[in-house]
């Protein structure tokens, strides 16, 4: 996680919403990317969906059952049911996201293999995500 | 919803499952797109996401409130949150998924703003996909 820390620090540092993800498969990162919607101008280029693409690149396969996601924010809808397509092994997230997480949805929007760890480092993710609605807020 | 059919035949071509886009802003056809996920091994490369994106990139903004995604196939909740990010005016589909379409849920998904027209030319969308699985069952 705090891999996925240095990925969200990455993001603010670009003034993109500082989300970032790392994918391990097998004790070794596969994957690590911030959030890019504004630098591509993209609403799907949120990290994890980057992640999915660059792991699944680098394993050469589609499905990630093997894989831990670790994520600074928790998955949005989008990015749920994209986990749940690539029916990764774990996701591990810091932050909860009370307006748009994918827990929201009472229905389960995972895959259900897919275990899921939350609170990792939660308020070094929650911080860097203050600080930087606070500082386009001051801008 | 026709050119979006004969983007769900080039799936099918590809021995990909058949599903196509078309993205229509302003009476002119911005995005056509088929699913690529076997092609590209990446689970998040439906019609839909590379719609977005492709969208996006040629108005050159994140926000699709003008324009109106033709999809074949009821959008799944990953394409349904992307739908929301992108804050879509209007989607018309033409078969609905009952098992991964995004209306299994019951807490709205899409943005409040976007529009919502099912059915069209259902039954050519629903035959290319029961074309397709008796296809690769045979085989």
């Amino acid at each position: 996680m705090k891999e996925a820390l240095k990925e969200a620090q990455k993001a603010f540092d670009k003034d993109e919403v500082p989300v970032g993800a790392v994918i391990v498969c097998k004790n070794q990162i596969i994957a690590r990317t911030h959030n890019l919607t504004e630098t591509l101008t993209d609403v799907t280029a949120h990290a994890e969906m980057q992640a999915f693409t660059a792991a699944s690149g680098f394993i050469g396969g589609k499905y990630l059952k093997d894989c831990t996601l670790y994520v600074t924010l928790e998955p949005c809808l989008m990015c749920a049911g994209a986990a749940f397509w690539t029916q990764i092994g774990k996701i591990v997230y810091g932050a909860s996201d009370e307006k748009r997480g994918y827990s929201l949805v009472k229905k389960p929007v995972l895959h259900p293999s897919t275990q899921i760890s939350s609170g990792v480092l939660e308020e070094e993710s929650k911080q860097l995500l203050q600080e930087f609605f606070l500082k386009i807020r001051e801008n």
